[in-house]
């Protein structure tokens, strides 16, 4: 099974589930069918399965042997985690109100235009949402299925399962916090790190090492390092994802620059400038609290861009880049993980946190 | 453990999972303990526990036995039935644009007033919306954590998680069909059995028989007399609701009289008088199509009773429920359940289609 078509592995393996399911499926007839052939699209042409590879070299990294013969469980385990995060994201759409997702229409945005087009009655976004909603919770429940059917042992079940839990339950709440924090305009930093921790940390490092790590029987030691390298290249990838948020390249990120500040998003960059602001400048707190989630213009946004720059956020941001960047490096140097498992887990960590876009 | 306290049972077993998640819950921060506490509320004061006691009789029925070493875990996996039905419940009102539940605001109003009371930013709706989609979200995925922390022997789990897992997909295949059959304004007979069959019938006691069945290691005959019985009786049992929806007396069902008509329902009782009335009197076949969904008047109301009356659509809905009485007795009667399990489903149906709010 070689590591460098993981994604294509996954989405073979995705595949092979949505199969699984299509008896169940028709029995129940109707358009059943035709909406879940919707998810299964979305799920398919899913992105860089991040949390799979993430999962899968976490077991590797702890002796896992994929010539070995539960490595098929193992993938099947693994590839859930992209249902989870189908899931995740079908509902996250609708509470952003998002209207496309890697250039496709958000699902909910899909079945407003299938009512439409089928000029049915109501309000096409009504029906659009209850249907995402829907399949938002299918795809969740069909992770839990995948996983239980993955074919790994009772043992390795009994290991997983726990991290599995831990990891649904924190990712829901770094979710409502993260929604609490933008209603309630919370500026803090601590406020920030702790949405950055449980909706991107643990849910997409973290927890998905932890799995593989518990699949292969790691011990404690291992299960440590891997967390504490989790944590910390995942609370710098969503620091290098707020910097590129306002000042990446639109050509290069895709996403209109200073979406985030559009967006009205709290990063940890914007708390760092506001609490140096309020020490030092004033008027360029006041800036600053106007810009957050006003409709900015190219202008404004690099005014914004220089008052980031000028109060010493980006700085700040770097430096912690920096710092959590070693201390993952050095849980990981010193830990008991193979140096093939090191090796892909350094260049992850690379990539997450020196990336462009 | 005696049976005629079964909803307290379950309430207390409920409340015990709860505790099981304080402490992630609380390691979280911010406002997610309150957040869940609000959805403990909700579950916590629901209703009549129907699908866990359909489980737990169907446990019964198959030799279980209360005094024996496992029946604390059986309780748990029954009472894992109503983190599903709160999950579905909690999204659902959204779907619905529902205001209350059991007396209580909708756990979107909920939220939508606690945004409004402490003054946030954004429309206090969304927030609400967002909020109820996430905890919605984690009782779903609770629900899971429950049957497999329930104590179930790992043969147990292997019989029971097949038929958890198809009851999850049913029912929202189920509810998926129910949408679009009211926007689409499907008018069959066959469009509204197919939701009743999934929605209702598999998910509110077909399955979870079959759940208790599976616990209990009942073998395929005793599975195929249950199953039998609990779509005949959850069929009729929805057909005994569309009946009381326009016909039952306020005072008894708690809800307004003629409320399905005008929501719009797409009942049996609905499609058989259309059928009707498309061939002998399409006059009646206009008034009713206009009344659907229509702001109604009393009188206005009072006047499609006569309608279905005279459409002959209740008796027709009455043979029905009577023939599929007999039905699932007669499957009943001849299966192999214990005479203390027959007794209690011969009761639960009664109550379930005789019934007059």
């Amino acid at each position: 099974m070689p590591a460098l078509s993981l994604p294509g592995l996954v989405e073979d393996t995705l595949r092979e589930f949505f199969a699984t399911r299509a008896e169940l499926v028709d029995s129940v007839g109707g358009g059943y069918r035709e909406a879940v052939a919707t998810l299964q699209s979305f799920v398919l042409r899913g992105g860089k399965r991040v949390r799979p590879s993430f999962a899968w070299t976490g077991w590797l990294g702890a002796g896992g042997d994929p010539a070995g013969p539960d490595s098929q469980a193992v993938l099947r385990a693994c590839s859930a985690l992209e249902l989870v995060q189908a899931g995740a994201l079908v509902h996250d759409d609708i509470i952003d109100a998002s209207t496309t997702r890697r250039g496709f229409p958000t699902v909910h945005v899909e079945f407003a235009a299938r009512h439409r087009g089928a000029g049915w009655h109501g309000a096409p976004e009504q029906f659009g949402e209850a249907a995402a909603i829907l399949l938002g919770d299918l795809a969740l429940v069909w992770a839990d299925d995948m996983v239980r059917e993955s074919g790994l042992s009772a043992e390795q079940l009994a290991r997983v399962t726990p991290v599995w839990s831990a990891m649904r339950t924190e990712v829901l709440g770094g979710q409502y916090l993260d929604i609490v924090g933008e209603v309630a305009s919370d500026e803090t930093v601590e406020a920030a790190t702790r949405v950055n921790r449980y909706k991107t940390a643990a849910y997409t490092i973290e927890r998905p090492l932890h799995i593989g790590a518990a699949i292969a029987g790691a011990d404690d030691e291992l299960i440590a390092a891997y967390r504490r390298f989790g944590t910390d290249i995942g609370l710098a990838f969503q620091l290098r994802d707020d910097l590129l948020g306002v000042f990446g390249d639109p050509a290069v990120t895709g996403k209109p620059s200073g979406d985030d500040l559009r967006a009205g998003k709290r990063t940890v960059l914007l708390a760092l400038a506001l609490e140096s602001a309020d020490a030092t400048d004033p008027a360029a707190g006041r800036a600053l609290r106007d810009a957050i989630g006003a409709d900015l213009t190219e202008d404004e946004v690099e005014r914004i861009r220089g008052l980031l720059v000028d109060l010493g956020a980006v700085d700040l941001v770097e430096q912690r880049i920096t710092a959590l960047t070693d201390s993952a490096f050095e849980a990981l140097d010193s830990s008991a993980a193979t140096d093939e498992g090191k090796e892909r887990l350094r260049a992850s960590a690379y990539a997450a946190t020196r990336r462009t876009a």
